[in-house]
């Protein structure tokens, strides 16, 4: 069971492209896909929930209870150059291995009927290094994208320094392309320690995919963004943490004293 | 598959409230819905069995066999300012993640078809602390609700204090909101020691209730009612606690000896 | 996906009573079914599959591959006071714990199309001592099917000794009640040690079954048949043993040498 | 979901044996599977992919996405004495024992409506030594099946050195055979160390093969080929565990540090 719920109305939407940023490694794509939704002010109009995800809800606004969701804007161009466009983002990804490819295809259902053709999925890759100037390296379905691409600063590297991308993020564009779509894996360089927001990285990032869909967005809020998300994601991310250790100690919970065991099989 | 079954017939609800309390933290659910449905002689009405559930039949009476399941129970309002009331209880939450959700969509399906828009679920707080003097804490779907209940002792800081809600008592609430429907999620607090039932806390929890629904029920039977429902609730936690350690000794039994291993693949 | 093929013609059964034993503890379920059916000469005349076996065949006489199976057979009465019955026996129970429920609900449908309404499931229960005299244990769906029973040297002490039966034994009786269906779980007394058939307990199981329905079975040829059997059950349970380790190893390999981890999310 | 697409034409194919070799132990299968492909210049038509895989992407030629696939090739016979052939080879099995199941059935719908009645499966068995002279040992689905192929240097011992067989290999013959489809299941003895490729068994298992099959192909492009498949394979190989790795870390992270663990349930 996955679901995805319209709400409100979308406007027709113009070829427009997919961007793609859950929470990965430094969460550079949950760190971009947000602060480019909330400078262009793109509007909410689509929520996604899952029997893929964490069975638990978050307390939000110190009592109020939500589900965790995935969440879908839409940005109508405004000025010359512009294109529409569809923002995926949220609060997790799935928990199990084959849930990904279930709510991958959900949504790849869904955004093709909004007209999506191309798609931009963003993520981190870890280094294991501080990275002092994190690369942007990029992986792609086709030649022609990378052509499109390669003049935006990113390093078309990942096949030799990366080999593999899990989850979301690759599963976009290797279930997409099935579909007739194209698009590009955006990933911006992290050290990959835990818990780490690098909005170093998600800035690098950023201004690649700004130069190449001509949007305007100024950098100058993007520290306060982060500081204002990164305390919402930390949350989920330790809850997310807690609820594992929680399952599995459920799961592995030892009989307590020196009973008996008498079993039937 | 998670199977619904009505036994004998149910009368019009008005406008009923759900309650909610299953096995967790403290069982504060499971004893506080317990004692509610035994002191208001609420009728059992409908049962429900599931996949998710552990792969056991559990000895009743010495020697009778039953399958694990959640029950449903009705009262029907007798005094003025009462509700119709729906209890769920059962001896068992999911087994898996993604089971949580199916058994929970399953219920939401039916209770909303008696006419259910209003839930209460119950839910224990493992504080690692003995509470002297437990406090209630809240969560809910929203302001009007927590409006509701802010003058019947609970406290509304679940977002800062806990933080996610694990399990069905969540669920409920963030699936059933997807509905339309509203609630409260009332946590008791509680040590949080494992197989430890704290009737404590579970009367604090029924005070808040009670007062809420108006229900005069007095608390003189709680202790009583409590060891009566204590020893089958260890019984099940035992039994679930052995048969965790039966399948994963099966799954991860190791082969004797020094045999030569020859596998394919 | 459970799969029920019929092989051969099945005269119509008069109120067959159905009987179960597949491996578990002491293997009393799967040695006592398997005599019954050689001693009566039942025929075959379905087999069931499963993707809840272990994803493996097996090498039967050398060279020859098989799936891993549950196979039914039938008896038609053939002396005054006997019963028409509908045997299962098999390679194997579900490894995955929802299976159990799936597989059960699939034989249910399928035994309840043959008339079936009575049930005697057979398992082991292991007490971690060498039983001398091993005793019958017997836990059932209603007092009727007791009052039958009682007197064919079954105790019926299985609430208090046992407290739950695990597995395919427990489930067909706990499901099937929900079918209308009544039935008994037979549990011989066992070490419980792994990989060892019980056929002391066996016999006492069959001594109290044959009792019960009338069924005129010498033991004579118990050991010897054990002994034909036990070199099949080993194997089989040698190998679930061998293809988890593998499985897991598979699961849990680590990476060789001090590779720097490159990872994306 | 298991999505099987064409892609191209399919000539009618008369009577066509199908050969499976996917990776497994030493990559017996795959090598060999993938070498007589090339040499026989077998033509793609079809491409499987799954949810039962790993969810991630690979990333081909330094920068271009593919997903986690398996393939399928068919050869027209061209010369006296040969068959019509149908390939199947791949980047992986599944990840989950179900999903073994679910494959070989999707796959062998597939292929029964091409014409398929006999099967060819090629796989490795681990023998925990450096065999100087790798024997060849098959397993079969009927008499007539063996007659045909002893030979050709095929031992029929499996039963007794092996026991069984995990995976794809297995479960054609065993799945195949309930639909009336014959087999045989061909074993190079291999060290079966971790990440080997082994040319030498993969050879001995490709004379058998043609032997049977009256193909004439060189071997002498082997080593060569086997290079050239050696790194992706052991790419993709590496890139599992990684991604087994990082899914269990993620689901075995452990809380740092000592904080209060307060948790609900």
């Amino acid at each position: 069971m996955t679901t995805i719920k319209k709400i409100g109305k979308i406007p027709k939407l113009k070829n427009p492209i997919f961007i793609e940023g859950l929470p990965g490694v430094g969460n550079i794509g949950r760190v971009a896909a947000g602060y480019l939704i909330k400078e262009l002010k793109a509007k909410k109009f689509a929520e996604l929930y899952s029997e893929h995800f964490f069975p638990f809800v978050i307390l939000h606004d110190d009592f109020k209870i939500g589900l965790l969701k995935n969440k879908f804007y839409y940005y109508k161009a405004k000025k010359a150059g512009e294109r529409d466009i569809v923002f995926m983002t949220g609060d997790c990804q799935s928990l199990s291995p084959n849930g990904h490819y279930d709510v991958v295809e959900s949504v790849l259902e869904f955004i093709q009927k909004l007209g999506v053709k191309e798609m931009i999925t963003i993520g981190g890759l870890a280094t294991g290094e501080i990275e002092k100037k994190p690369g942007i390296i990029g992986a792609a379905t086709d030649d022609k994208i990378i052509k499109k691409y390669e003049k935006s600063g990113i390093d078309f590297v990942a096949g030799e320094k990366v080999g593999y991308i899990v989850g979301a993020a690759g599963l976009f564009l290797g279930l997409g392309k099935e579909r007739g779509m194209s698009g590009i894996c955006v990933l911006g360089e992290t050290s990959g320690f835990p818990i780490v927001t690098d909005p170093k990285s998600a800035e690098s990032v950023l201004n690649s995919i700004t130069k190449v869909l001509k949007l305007k967005v100024s950098m100058n809020r993007l520290e306060e963004r982060v500081k204002e998300m990164e305390k919402f994601i930390k949350k989920v991310e330790e809850l997310q943490r807690k609820a594992l250790m929680q399952i599995s100690k459920e799961e592995r919970a030892p009989v307590k004293g020196k009973e008996q065991l008498r079993y039937i099989g």
